[in-house]
């Protein structure tokens, strides 16, 4: 058995696998297998980033099947070590949010959930482009080391239940690598490539289920509804077909999540609703999310009951003690919580000013993550370093009525180099109209796989 | 104006001219340049391979325009060398094939036009899989040398008019490095490309004119005369654009030309036309090809006095002392022509004979190619060393009756670790029905461009 497959993928080729995508034929999981672990293991025959560039292309815009997102997910996935985490206590549960502006919730319901009696073993993303990154976010407090071992990350988890630290070169090197490719040829928004590299790296995480968070709207890499569904439903069917359990909530990203965008100004957030206060959307995602991981992670019989649960974490404070628990252990300063001037701060501040009166009917929401990073609150190239005290603050949401001359948004800021282009970018990305519109839309769009 | 180019190039960046071409964009001049020398003469910014790579993908499944292509064409062209051969006298031309069984025009042709005056700069390429190459027929005439510099090439081609060389370094670089990486990565088949690949190097050749053979049926490349005659139509049209007289003859590749395929006996065989000999399939298509030659060359004032100008260089022997004289110049052993025992030859024969009786209806042409190959009368792979004694002769043409047991072709061969492999597949290359097939197809289908 062994040595016929072996014989098989001795006799493979990766020019005629190539060919096969391009005529948009379906590969088999020994073909995917085959490409992945040549690739990136340099396995015989060692395949060239060439080759992988040109299926990878083929792949785009053919497109996968499911059978062969979650045989890519699988070979990903195996291209590094996978985590036990058998011999912790309680499921070890997960939540994978695809990017928008303002969105933190990840600081805040890792220590609910891990308050609940869950581990959650995060292994998080920095910000790239108009988007922000949870590891860059946590580097603003003072000493917090998100470059663990996983021997290191492993004692975190025992010891609070909670740990967010960055991909590691043992975690699925693959995708590392591909991704690399990806972001070079121009082949990185397909729903299969995306899926198996979010999947794979969740995966290597040694969870037994995972909450997803697919925002949707102007500050979502999907920017249309349909395009976060059928990346949500290939994300959950994936992560199903290897076993887990998942569900994906579709979230708007039409408008910033809470008030605050940058980096120690988010931190000051999630303290805020993790003390019981701050903004009502912020605070009911990321009960919703806790409420969904604590169902998926059978500490409820049901989401209602998880729901409860989360608020019962915060309301009694546990979840904010963990958060403190979660900093000490990480190496990071701990008092931020209760003094939150050790954060940094921006010297400078300047109102974004309406020049119309009316309803704001909509935001270009994307928009402000970009002057965020102008700003330098955002990396425009993967190798720029951040200004963790610059920020941008939203006074006005969608529905919400505004006089001409009132303020839109306030700008912290350290360098005013761009600072006029950023505030014109601010200015033109609230949409206003005299009409107030009828329509609200929930911030919780629709759930799959449920 | 320079100046602004130089920003326009420093501003571009492959990953968009990736992304525009994945999104079925259509290239700018500007942009192809940028592409193209970027990748070939590591102009800064240098572009690597898995980026050139991805666009050859897209450029395959999305295609290119005529403009896109005839850019593509000109920024090859330009990587390299463009002889000049004005001080040469008359006219330069030259003819290209899309490559066949037991295509071998080149050989005859060339000593025809450059004996009626004209000159004959003639880069060749080598045999890979089914199809023949003209410059490993060439080498197995004891010391013909096709590796002359171009400064010897000129020397011979002033000489005698007619020169049969390989693509040197400095000839189309571009083209040499990009047709590698599309035979890695599957994007080898695309009208645009090949037109391109094709053309650059033709046009590298100083020429005023240039006929093209462009083969159609189960032994050419392009198996459907729909997609001969695009190949074609595109050919001729970037060879217009560029300033040069171009025609295109589309013809017939659905059973080998000429009875011989091999190499020794190609040459023979070419002998046999020069000398007034030979299969008249063969001595038509050289005849006509050299005619269109003369009339573009502007040697006849039409294609009937140029295919009378042909036929009289042949009957007088001037044609055939030309292709002595070119084989003496190039260091070739010019006592073949009257002495051919003086050229490789296979040391055993073995007939295959026909299972049932009937009328050969068609052939799979490419079959014989590749049985020949097997045997070592070409190229499996790139490396792979030519035999070039053994041969396939064809007794039996499309039409042709046939009686059990008769023999349909023969076999020279010197190894026999494959026979009865070869044997089987040209046995199973031969159709025989009851009824004699009522159309015969014209071996000239169309003439473009003209």
């Amino acid at each position: 058995m062994l040595r016929s497959r072996l014989i098989l993928l001795t006799r493979m080729r990766a020019v005629d696998l190539i060919r096969k995508k391009r005529d948009s034929g379906e590969h088999t999981r020994e073909e995917i297998e085959f490409l992945v672990s040549g690739y990136t293991r340099g396995e015989t025959p060692k395949i060239p980033d060439y080759q992988i560039a040109a299926w990878l292309m083929a792949a785009w815009i053919r497109g996968l099947s499911l059978a062969e997102t979650t045989a890519l997910t699988e070979a990903m996935l195996h291209s590094g070590e996978v985590l036990d985490l058998s011999d912790l206590p309680g499921k070890k549960v997960d939540k994978h949010s695809t990017g928008g502006v303002g969105d933190k919730t990840s600081l805040i319901l890792a220590p609910i959930v891990a308050a609940g009696g869950l581990t959650v073993p995060m292994i998080s993303g920095r910000g790239l482009g108009h988007t922000g990154g949870t590891l860059d976010k946590l580097e603003s407090i003072p000493g917090f080391n998100v470059n663990l071992s996983l021997e290191q990350f492993r004692h975190v988890l025992r010891e609070c239940g909670m740990g967010l630290i960055g991909q590691t070169g043992e975690i699925a090197p693959a995708d590392k690598k591909i991704y690399a490719l990806r972001d070079a040829t121009g082949t990185v928004e397909s729903i299969g490539l995306i899926c198996a590299s979010i999947m794979s790296k969740k995966l290597a995480e040694g969870i037994d289920a995972l909450v997803l968070d697919v925002k949707t709207g102007s500050g979502a890499f999907m920017k249309r509804e349909e395009d976060a569904v059928r990346l949500a439903e290939v994300m959950v069917d994936t992560g199903k077909r290897m076993g887990k359990k998942v569900v994906a909530l579709i979230t708007d990203m039409d408008q910033p999540l809470g008030r605050f965008a940058g980096h120690s100004v988010e931190i000051i957030e999630c303290i805020e609703v993790l003390s019981a206060r701050g903004p009502a959307d912020l605070r009911d995602l990321s009960i919703e999310l806790s409420a969904w991981m604590f169902f998926l992670g059978e500490r409820s019989k049901s989401v209602d009951e998880g729901r409860r649960l989360a608020e019962e974490m915060v309301s009694s404070g546990k979840a904010r003690e963990k958060f403190k628990r979660g900093i000490r252990l990480q190496g990071g300063d701990e008092r931020v919580v209760d003094e939150t001037d050790r954060l940094p701060k921006a010297r400078s501040r300047v109102d974004v000013l309406s020049e119309s009166g009316g309803y704001i009917t909509g935001t270009n929401c994307e928009q402000f993550g970009t002057a965020l990073a102008t700003l330098g609150g955002g990396r425009e190239k993967k190798e720029d370093a951040i200004d963790p005290g610059v920020a941008l603050e939203f006074h006005k949401r969608v529905g919400d009525p505004v006089k001409k001359g009132e303020a839109l948004a306030t700008i912290y800021y350290n360098a005013d180099a761009r600072l006029s282009e950023a505030r014109s970018m601010i200015a033109a990305s609230y949409f206003v109209a005299i009409e107030q519109p009828r329509e609200k839309r929930p911030l919780i769009r629709r759930i799959l796989g449920a």
